[in-house]
C-alpha cells in the first residue's frame, strides 16, 4: 500500500529546514513575534498562556519548598557588579547600560538625553540579581537562625545578545530566580540539588520533556559559581537545550556583598549561597521537543485551554440547539478535574469555519479538539481529535466519534494519558540518539560529520582535565561546533582512559551541538 | 473611668507623624525597604504576598472581561515615543535611558560604558506602554472582524522620580496595564468605563478601601488621552490617593502607531483605544487606610495568611501534644472557604516565645490569630484574636477563648466579616471628612488652614473651565497646595455659580491634597 500524501499545516518541514520550521511554528501558532525592538520579542496570548501556567506550577513546587517570593530592583549599580570579578567579566559584554534620566529636544529636532541629566554612576538592567540580592541578604541575615534564607522571584532580565532567536535567546526574557544563602557547603550544595531535582520533575512531569540532570564542567559554570548543574533537553534536530540551572556559589558572593552571620559559637562567618534559574526559554524547548509539522503539540499541562469544542455552525435555524448541546458538553467538561486541577475548556463560538478554526486550534496544539455539527447534537455524540495522533492510516485528520457520555467519562485520563504519550514518544527518540560507541575525537569527527542532517549526543568517558588540559579538549570540540553539555548524574560506570588526555577516565560526559 | 493606656506596637503613632509612622508600618510588618538603588524599592515576602493576591483577584477579573495577557518589550525605541507629541512631553523629564549596551575597563580602573558600544538610537525604559504596545495593534488589526482588541500585560515600568517614597512613588513599580483597541469611541468609552468600575468593585472589595469614581479635569489626564478617569481613596491624613486610573485616548495614539481597520464598507478607519491600569501603589492605599498605631490590618482577601495559629511551646515534654494539637487545628482550617476560596492558614511552629511571635503577626496585620496553649489543647480550645479589635476596654490584648468547633463553626464568616469592618470604619471616616459648605476660595484657604492637622477633600461645583480659565484655578488652588481628584460620577445636582469663574456651575468636584 502506498503511504497517502498528507498535506501539513506549516508552510516548511522539520526535515526541509528546522530553523525556519521553528519560526513557522511559533508565527502560526500565534505564540511570539518580532517586536520591533532589537532582539526583544512579543509574547502572544496563547505562547504568554503557556507561560502564566509554567508560572502557576513552577511558584507551587518553589513555594511548597519554603521559599518566598520577593521583587529586587530592574537596576543594578555598576559598582554592585564589580565586587564579583568573574561575574562581571562573563556579562560585560551584554550588559544595557542606564546613563541618562530625563531626555531634552534636540534643537536639530527629535529628543535626546539630556547632558545635565546623566547619572553619576550608570546603572545595569539585571542580566541575573545574585549582586542586588546579596546586598539585600547582608541585611537581612545576622544569625544562624535566620539561616537558611530562601527567596525567589520572578523577573525580566536583560543580556544583549548580537544574534537572537525567540524564546531561545532574546536580549529580554523572563524567569524565575531562586537566590538562597546558608550556613555551610553542605546544606547550600543540598540546596542546589534540590532546585535541580525540582526542575527535572517539572520539565519531565508538566513539560513531557525527557531531560539529563548533571554538573556542568569547569569551563561551561556560570560566572562566579562554584559549581554548574544543568538539565540537557534533545531538541527534534539532535541539538541540546539547556533548560535550566542550578548554581552553588560558594562564598564568593557571600564576601563580595557581605553575607556573614554569626555562628553558634558568636563567630562572624561567610554564607555559602546558590541561584537557580529557568526562563522562557523552555517554551522554545516544548516547541523544538513536541512540535510537529502540523504545528505545536501542547502538553496538557502547560496548554491554555486543554479541550476546544467546535461547534460546526451553519448560520441557520439549527444554530441554537447546537449551541445549547456544546454548552451543555462544556459545562460537563470544566467540572472534570486532570492532574489535580479543574479541566480547562473552550468552547469556541467565533463566526468562520469549522474546519478553518480547527486547523487555528491544531497549530496552536491544543491536546483535545471536539468538531460538533448539528447530527452530532441530536444524537448526543462529539468527535474527538487527539493532537498527538492527528493523521489516521488514510490520511485523513484522526476524528473518532462517540457518545458524550463516554467522551465525558474518560477525558481526563485522555488528557493525562497525552501527556504520558508525547514524553514517551520524546524519550524514544533521545535515547535512540545517544551515542555510546564513539571513545575518540576521530569518533566524534565522523559521528558529527557535515552530511549528517540530525546528529544526537555522544556520551563518553573522560579524566575531567582542569586548567589549560580543559582548554585544549574544549578548542578540540569547538573545531567540531560541539561543546560538552553536562556530566549526567545517573551515567554507567567508567572503565578505560580518557580520549583527550590519555588519563585514567573517571566521569562520563555528553557531548552535542546545542543551542 | 479612666482610659487605659496601651503601649502600641509600632515606635511612632499616626498622630504624632503620619509620614513616619507610615515607614514605621513598613518596616515593621516587613512589607518592603530601600533598596540602596536610588528610588527602588525590595518587596519582601509579605509586601509581595499580598501584591500577589491583588494579582490573582485582578487577573481573574481582567480574563472574565475578555483581556487577554501578553508581554511586550522593557525598552521602546525613542522614535515610538516621539510619534505622540503630548504624550511625549508628559513623560520625557522622567525616562531612564539605555545609551550603551557593553561595558568595558576603564583605564583608570573599574568598569565604563563603551564607546564602542553606543546604541544608534537610545531606548527608553518603559514608563508605560502605548506606543509599543500600539505598534503590536498596527500589526494585529486589519479588519473590523478583530475588533475589539482586548490586552493586558503585568509587568514593571520605570518612572524617574525626584522624590521617592515607598508603594507610593519609586522609580521602578510593578503594575498592569490593560491596552485595548475598538472601532468607534462609543465602544471605547464602555471598555474604559468597565475598567473603571472593575477598579471600584476590586477596591471596595477586596482591598476594603472606599473610592469615588470619576472623570479626572483636563489638567490631570494621562499626556495624550482624552479623557481620565480615576478612582480616589482618602488616607486616614486626609489626603487623597489615586489608586487606579482609566484612560480614553481617542484616536491619538492611533494615528502615531497607525492602528487602523476595514470597516464593513471597506474603508480604512481609525481605531479608538484605551489604556488603565493599577499598581503596587494600592498597597500604599492599603496602608495609609487600615494601618493603625500597631501596624498593618490586612484585609482578609489579600492577606498572604488569613489565621496564624500560634503555639505557646515551652520546650518540654507537653509541646508534642500542643503541636500535634495545632496541626489538627490547621488542618481543619485549611478545609475551610472564605469569599469563595480556600483558608489561607499557617501553623507557626518556629521557635521563640509565642508573644514575640504574637506581635511581630499583629504588626503584619493577619486577620485572625490563634495562641494556643497546653490546656487549650487538652481543653480543645482555642484564644482567638481579631487584629481589626485588638484592644479591650481594660487596655489588654482582646482574645475570645472559645471552643476549638466553635470557632471552625465561625471562622471563614469572620474573616468576611473583618472585610466588612474594615470597610465600613473606613467609609464613615472617609464620609465624616468630606466638606460640602465651602463655597468659596476664602473658605478653601480657612479649611485647608496649617493648623488643622488632618482636613479631608472638600466638594464644592464649579463650571469646568478650560484652557486659560482652568489653569487661573489650577494655580489658585496650587498655592494652598491642592489639587483637583475627580468629578466624582454620581454627585448631587449642581446650583449656583461657579467659585471661581462665576459662571454658572455644571457639576461637583472633589478639592484635597493628594499623595
Amino acid at each position: 500500500m502506498n503511504k497517502p500524501t498528507i498535506k501539513h499545516a506549516l508552510p516548511v518541514t522539520r526535515e526541509e529546514d528546522f530553523a525556519q520550521w521553528y519560526q513557522a511554528v511559533i508565527a502560526e501558532a500565534e505564540l511570539a513575534e518580532e517586536s520591533g525592538v532589537r532582539g526583544c520579542m512579543v509574547i502572544k496570548p496563547w505562547g504568554y498562556g503557556i507561560w502564566e501556567r509554567i508560572q502557576k506550577l513552577m511558584d507551587e513546587q518553589i513555594k511548597a519548598a519554603g521559599v518566598e517570593n520577593c521583587y529586587f530592583p530592574l537596576f543594578i549599580p555598576l559598582s554592585y557588579f564589580a565586587k564579583e570579578a568573574d561575574h562581571v567579566e562573563g556579562f560585560a559584554k551584554e550588559m544595557a547600560v542606564v546613563t541618562h534620566h530625563r531626555l531634552i529636544a534636540d534643537p536639530k529636532g527629535g529628543l535626546v538625553p539630556d547632558p545635565e541629566a546623566k547619572l553619576e554612576e550608570p546603572l545595569v538592567v539585571r542580566p541575573t540579581s545574585e549582586t542586588v540580592i546579596g546586598a539585600a541578604m547582608a541585611r537581612w541575615v545576622q544569625s544562624w537562625r535566620d539561616l537558611p534564607l530562601l527567596t525567589n522571584q520572578w523577573a525580566n532580565v536583560v543580556r544583549w545578545e548580537m544574534r537572537t532567536r525567540m524564546f531561545l535567546r532574546t536580549s529580554e526574557f523572563l524567569w524565575q530566580e531562586g537566590h538562597t544563602a546558608h550556613a555551610d557547603e553542605a546544606d547550600a550544595m543540598a540546596e542546589t540539588l534540590r532546585a535541580l531535582e525540582m526542575y527535572r520533575a517539572f520539565a519531565e512531569g508538566p513539560l513531557a520533556l525527557p531531560v539529563i540532570a548533571g554538573p556542568k564542567p569547569e569551563n561551561e559554570r556560570f560566572p562566579g559559581a562554584v559549581a554548574t548543574y544543568s538539565i540537557e533537553a534533545m531538541m527534534q534536530d539532535g541539538k541540546a537545550l539547556q533548560a535550566g540551572t542550578s548554581h552553588y556559589l560558594g562564598t564568593g558572593f557571600a564576601e563580595a556583598a557581605g553575607i556573614r552571620y554569626q555562628d553558634k559559637e558568636g563567630q562572624q562567618t561567610l554564607c555559602h549561597t546558590t541561584s537557580w534559574g529557568v526562563s522562557t526559554r523552555m517554551i522554545g524547548g516544548v516547541i523544538m521537543t513536541h512540535g510537529d509539522d502540523d504545528g505545536l503539540r501542547t502538553p496538557p499541562q502547560v496548554a491554555p485551554q486543554q479541550i476546544v469544542i467546535l461547534p460546526m455552525l451553519r448560520d441557520n435555524d439549527g444554530d441554537a440547539a447546537l449551541l445549547a448541546y456544546c454548552e451543555t458538553l462544556r459545562a460537563e467538561l470544566a467540572k472534570l478535574s486532570a492532574f489535580g486541577e479543574r479541566v480547562r475548556v473552550l468552547l469556541d463560538k467565533r463566526p468562520g469555519k469549522a474546519t478553518q478554526k480547527r486547523w487555528a486550534w491544531v497549530k496552536k496544539g491544543v491536546p483535545l479538539i471536539l468538531e460538533i455539527g448539528g447530527r452530532d447534537a441530536e444524537g448526543g455524540q462529539v468527535s474527538v481529535l487527539r493532537r498527538d495522533r492527528l493523521w489516521n492510516d488514510a490520511g485523513k485528520a484522526n476524528f473518532t466519534g462517540m457518545a458524550q457520555g463516554e467522551f465525558v467519562a474518560m477525558a481526563s485520563a485522555e488528557l493525562e494519558d497525552i501527556e504520558r504519550s508525547l514524553y514517551t514518544e520524546a524519550r524514544a527518540r533521545r535515547d535512540a540518539q545517544i551515542e555510546r560507541g564513539v571513545s575518540d575525537l576521530a569518533g566524534l569527527s565522523t559521528y558529527f560529520a557535515e552530511d549528517r542532517k540530525f546528529p544526537g549526543w555522544v556520551e563518553m568517558q573522560w579524566s575531567r582535565p582542569t586548567g589549560a588540559a580543559l582548554d585544549r579538549v574544549v578548542e578540540q570540540l569547538k573545531a567540531l561546533k560541539l561543546t560538552i553539555r553536562n556530566t549526567p548524574l545517573d551515567a554507567a560506570p567508567v572503565d578505560g582512559t580518557c580520549p583527550f588526555t590519555g588519563e585514567p577516565a573517571v566521569e562520563r560526559i555528553l557531548v552535542a551541538r546545542a543551542y
